[in-house]
């Protein structure tokens, strides 16, 4: 469904829930994807949502769109909801969905929906639950097939015709030896087009990538994005295949961690604070301005300390905002860049020197062209030529310092083991805010001899 | 292979190939998987790149490399190479990578890569160069299984048996009606598990989505991350199958798309540019630091005006750095969030007006909270009531403002069909200085009387 075709979609639901079209709300709700109810439901209030939750008519549905719902807005639907007719709807969803769900409500509750599961269900959701959320564990599927090297392929497409019901993706059957352990992969085409006899052993692909249960969730995806893998298995400690994770929760997680470092990037916290409140809002901003604000009083300080030069030369002050502009927007672009660099692999923190030897070389140039477009303007305007040589030795230092500010620290917290986002937002720029503003008025000092 | 352990292997290549050791040399590259040379090679000097490439043996291995390698480095790479030997590695390619590196290649030598495959392969290639690279058309494998209603199960796998060689991810076969239009779609986990002689009529899903050859990619990996599927069929303006999109390439356009807005926000290009030398790099970001420069003007003229009472009480320029600072961060926080929030579906630009008014109340929250702490420190610094006063509300209608122009300024573009990114970074940026710098004077001149 496109974009437009939401849109219409979200406008005709709000239409009809007004109107209270029972008739034709039922019909619009069952013959639209869970998926596509799922991006509706994020724009309803929540009594729009219980209305349009009604409606709906097949468990199957209501499992797709619990699944695809954001966690607030789920727990918030589900809040008065009978727990066994949400233990009916768990009961068909993935139960690495089932998981991050309970993990987002009260003990009781959690234990009063586990309680209403199967035993065998029940547990494998609990042991989901003993992974850290962002790890390979908290984010696999507990239903994957594993058979012994010595089972043929009519025995194995057997095995997968009787585990039908349960496994979502069984796009790949796994291979253990005698102590259970890993030792193969095959995918369902291959089994399909080799003679029934076969042994897996002798078609099994043992090259395989896999992770294990504390691996990053960010390097999981990595790994499936970078061998175009539909799902890797992950073993324990000794490695035993306990769970897969399946590409489109790697499309998920590779969404997820983009808009966390964008979001990281510009100081606005971690996740998406659109929905939240204003007060809620405003808090979670609020820390994130603090260095800003520091790094202002800083600033103010040193345009103090050079009170007495900007007493002689009142409109050395009119030049602040754009040397201080300057800076900032080509400290920016170099933070930015490095930073989606390290996010994507294409820089690699070994060309450290490398990368911020060029970004002085770049930051220097364009301070060059920039400071010369200045320093020429000032000249003209104020008939002086030492005040456009002033400012315009001012733009260049403040863009290569600044490009250079721009991606060393990155690359010095990619080091360290800081994430680099973090760091780029608030810290760089008000580094850079402060040494523009300090050079441009000690040049300013030294040049006009105030 | 986890990110440490690419940088071991980065290490050990380039040690190795000083040394030369060919030996050494050759067995490394032998075990290692295309796509994890292709991280390594793109940290080597084209000619460390060329002796490691003589070591590669399978023509698989190539071809993967190939796949995986960004298409700057492969032209270069194979410049040099001769036709029949790069014929050789892009018949074991998938279809759209080839057509993508043609599309990078001079028109003779496409041509003369085209002249070396078979006159099948050749035409799908040409197919595909048809297509806006940036489509579904442009992305898609004109490999995919296409079968009648009435097929039976068994016969589908033979089909499947026949046609191995050739498909690159047969998890799906789609069923076509006798105008060979698209009709359904069958998994092949499906096929497997019914009884040989059904009817794919039967067993086929009719409620499957398609997109059409000219939607664009970002539409597309919205669909694929949506249904969660693993292949999207792409048809013809008869809605005949003309290929699928799979569902590592979406992972590629995800990434993308992601590190493309995030460097537009930065005004720092669409493609990452660290690769590029410092000439076409200062090139590609100069003019994005234009509108700064302008906005920078812009702000001089504007302190200019008020420069008699900057000349009364000098040391207002000392609050110029952070109330342009102030100003600038919660500007990018909020056009950060909204510009996110859209690309994701999040957001909603029919929520236009109530983003805009919560913005506004964040701004003028947590600007009451920094003008306050600015008001009492620039109260207590000068012993001035009033001056501390004027710097507080600058702060308030600095914050205020930026907030407002960072949220309605991306809205509206997304409005009029232009891309938010490019709208968010130096655009906001300027104007947010541009506005903070004109109200601080105004206030100042006003409460302070000068």
């Amino acid at each position: 469904m496109a974009v437009d075709q939401t849109k219409l979609l979200l406008d005709t639901v709000k239409r009809l829930l007004r109107r209270e079209a029972r008739v034709h709300l039922h019909k619009i709700v069952n013959k639209t994807h869970g998926a596509d109810l799922a991006v509706v439901f994020r724009f309803l209030t929540l009594r729009e949502q219980e209305a349009l939750f009604d409606f709906m008519e097949t468990v199957e549905q209501k499992a797709i769109l619990f699944s695809e719902l954001e966690e607030e807005v789920l727990v918030r639907l589900i809040e008065d909801m009978p727990a066994g007719k949400i233990a009916e709807i768990l009961e068909q969803m993935p139960k690495d969905d089932v998981a991050d769900l309970l993990g987002k409500l009260s003990d009781e509750r959690a234990q009063a929906l586990l309680d209403l599961m199967t035993k065998e269900e029940s547990e494998e959701v609990e042991g989901l639950l003993g992974y850290d959320t962002e790890t390979a564990g908290g984010i696999m599927l507990p239903d994957f097939i594993a058979l012994k090297e010595e089972t043929t392929a009519r025995e194995a497409i057997e095995a997968l015709q009787k585990e039908y019901v349960d496994i979502e993706m069984p796009f790949y059957l796994y291979v253990v030896d005698d102590h259970d352990r890993l030792v193969g992969v095959i995918s369902l085409r291959q089994l399909v087009v080799v003679p029934p006899h076969t042994k897996l052993k002798a078609i099994m692909a043992t090259d395989f990538v896999s992770v294990e249960t504390n691996t990053d969730q960010e390097e999981v995806a990595r790994i499936v994005a970078r061998y175009n893998i539909l799902a890797v298995p992950v073993v324990d400690e000794s490695n035993k295949p306990v769970g897969i994770v399946t590409v489109d929760d790697v499309i998920d997680i590779i969404r997820e961690e983009a808009t966390e470092d964008i979001l990281k990037m510009a100081g606005a916290g971690e996740d998406l604070v659109e929905s939240e409140s204003v007060l809620k809002s405003t808090r979670i901003r609020l820390p994130w301005l603090l260095a800003s604000w520091l790094g202002g009083i800083i600033a103010f300080f040193i345009i103090g300390h050079f009170e007495s030069s900007l007493n002689k030369l009142v409109y050395l002050a009119a030049f602040i905002p754009i040397i201080m502009g300057m800076g900032g927007n080509i400290g920016t672009q170099s933070s930015t860049i490095v930073v989606r660099g390290l996010a994507t692999g294409q820089l690699n923190i070994k060309q450290m020197w490398n990368v911020v030897a060029k970004e002085l070389a770049v930051g220097f140039l364009l301070g060059f062209f920039y400071g010369l477009l200045l320093g020429v303007v000032a000249s003209f305007r104020y008939d002086l030529w030492s005040l456009g040589m002033t400012v315009g030795l001012a733009v260049v230092s403040s863009m290569t310092i600044a490009a250079m500010v721009g991606s060393l620290v990155p690359m010095v917290f990619a080091r360290i083991n800081i994430d680099p986002a973090v760091a780029t937002g608030p810290f760089v720029t008000t580094s850079i805010d402060i040494l523009s503003v300090f050079f441009y008025f000690q040049i300013a000092t030294l040049l006009l001899r105030l």
